[in-house]
């Protein structure tokens, strides 16, 4: 079992990149058959990668995508559109090919896999399901802590196991998922004290919710983290005591990528949420962190200007399950692809700027 | 040869959907296994393309991109950070396949077509390209109309040409490209005209100007626009006067998909100027553009809100070719995919909402 020493240590452990390869990776971009600059943030995915991977040439070829899935006490306080007995049945509908997330995996040539940190339910002889469950959901944090600072780390070390998994396995991109009926709320009370914003700029309808059932849910997050004792300089606080089991574990997730030098591509309000927390252990995280998209859900827009990504799709989404980070993968490989494969001035015989 | 009353004939052709297919759409989207309306406008994409499609159903199987590429006379006045020469040599780019488009739409499974409509460059025994030229580029617009209405004419009619074709070859999805040195200026002319906007607001530094000489970019502009006896009610006028021969293709483009129903892709700012002054022939255009992305170019965001498109991919690309339309494709496809292949409700066994 690992401790808080443990995680400390590996936190410290965490190395800046080596070297820049902006400057080789700009020379060559510029000279590529089109106007300076031209390809915009695809030219500065490039140079990032490449400063990750440690060379002139990055590769996306292995892509994964981890959706951690688990229920929330809080939901208990009506704060969802649906009920709790969907998170269990959702992750049976993604291993089983029918959601979302796994029709877009399919056609990016994603991999899919599921993680059980804490779904109130008992899977049994589940194929394919990656057993992690901390807990059957968190505590309801409007009347005690969503959990003990023991499970927070937990669920933080099943990220990082799960990196350096990945890249034992040689996945080249990392995107966190999520599931979990109540997750907004949770995300919204982190985002909160994170972001330094009051609850009402950070709290959103989640799946839908209607006018009244928002100021409803924003009146019990008020109540929560009025009653939550909560150190603020203390990530590890603020997870225990209004987190979620899949924000402990994508927060992991963004430590373990800044650990193991795998680019991340945030998706959502929940896992830039987990993304933002894990920032809060070190900073190096945003040394690999890449956008996707600007959800619908109110308070990503304040998450993504924390990490400084700006988005890079505007599709109104909102669903999580790492939907809008596999639709931006495609564009990290369009920005390598056009990289490796056009054509130099000098090859193709055009002439340059005047 | 056609004439003006033959567009007239053409434009006045073109029928309204004949269907609106967004609700029996919606209806099945609101049974697949997400939050109603999560997938945002990846949603509103499936319904517009099922009604142009006339069809509950729609698909995307076969892709093109005509790229068109001319001279402008107006390149003579040092509007651009490019020779003139670039434009030749960047046609034979594409044909050997070393262009940014190239690249993208061989990732993406787009058939890549490249037109000379006004080249400054004697093409022989060019395999692959469709020779469509109209002159060896535009005339100088500061000192003499950029065209005839006669040229002017003949340039729309090439691009409904193109669009019968592509029916006739089964083509669901066109996208405009563009190639010319020189082309942001005529497309500037024509927003400030279109949009109504002061040159200033409209005028970017194309592929690469300085301060300065993006100051004299707008100077030149003013100055040509003074001088031009332009009718702004009457599209062929502005065309004639301020134009280029590929903004002219991609406005009957424009209207070849709207006749022929089949959807257009936006690309940056001259293929966004062509499908503007598409519309101002005919309004119909409007029910077959999709939006791609945001340009760096200033003046994309005025046509865009013009057109009421609203950009999707955020990447500060600015070098056209149709690499902005084809990247957007791909989230067509996603679209469509989600649609036809998400579980519902009923088949994964997920309750619906409380």
């Amino acid at each position: 079992m690992e401790t808080e020493k443990d995680l400390k240590n590996f936190v410290e452990s965490i190395s800046p990149p080596l070297n820049d390869y902006s400057k080789i990776i700009q020379n060559r971009l510029d000279n590529l058959t089109k106007p300076l600059g031209s390809l915009g943030l695809l030219e500065d995915f490039v140079k990032k990668l490449g400063t990750i991977q440690k060379t002139a040439f990055p590769k996306i070829n292995k892509k994964r995508v981890y959706v951690f899935a688990c229920d929330h006490g809080i939901a208990q306080e009506n704060v969802s559109a649906y009920p709790s007995s969907v998170t269990a049945q959702m992750v049976l509908n993604f291993l089983r090919g029918g959601a979302a997330i796994n029709v877009l995996a399919r056609q990016f040539d994603v991999e899919v896999k599921v993680v059980d940190v804490g779904v109130n339910y008992d899977f049994i002889n589940i194929q394919n399901l990656i057993e992690r469950k901390i807990a059957k959901g968190t505590k309801d944090f409007l009347l005690e802590p969503a959990m003990t600072r023991k499970q927070a780390l937990e669920s933080i070390f099943i990220g990082i196991e799960l990196v350096k998994q990945a890249k034992e396995e040689k996945v080249e991109c990392l995107i966190p998922g999520d599931m979990g009926i109540g997750n907004t709320t949770p995300s919204s009370a982190i985002t909160s004290l994170i972001c330094k914003k009051p609850v009402e700029e950070v709290t959103g309808k989640g799946t839908g919710l209607s006018d009244e059932e928002l100021k409803h849910k924003i009146i019990i997050l008020k109540k929560a983290l009025e009653k939550r004792e909560i150190v603020i300089s203390d990530p590890l606080s603020i997870l225990s005591q209004v987190g979620g089991f899949e924000i402990g574990a994508i927060a992991g997730l963004a430590l373990g990528c800044a650990y193991y030098k795998i680019p991340l591509i945030a998706d959502g309000f929940i896992s830039t949420t987990g993304i933002a927390l894990g920032t809060c252990f070190s900073s190096k995280v945003k040394d690999v962190i890449f956008p996707s998209h600007s959800s619908l859900e109110k308070g990503h827009s304040h998450l993504l200007q924390f990490l400084n990504l700006r988005p890079i799709l505007n599709l109104d989404m909102g669903l999580g399950e790492g939907t809008g980070g596999v639709l931006a993968v495609v564009l990290l490989e369009s920005a390598i692809n056009l990289y490796n494969n056009m054509a130099t001035f000098e090859s193709a015989g055009v002439d340059k700027r005047e």
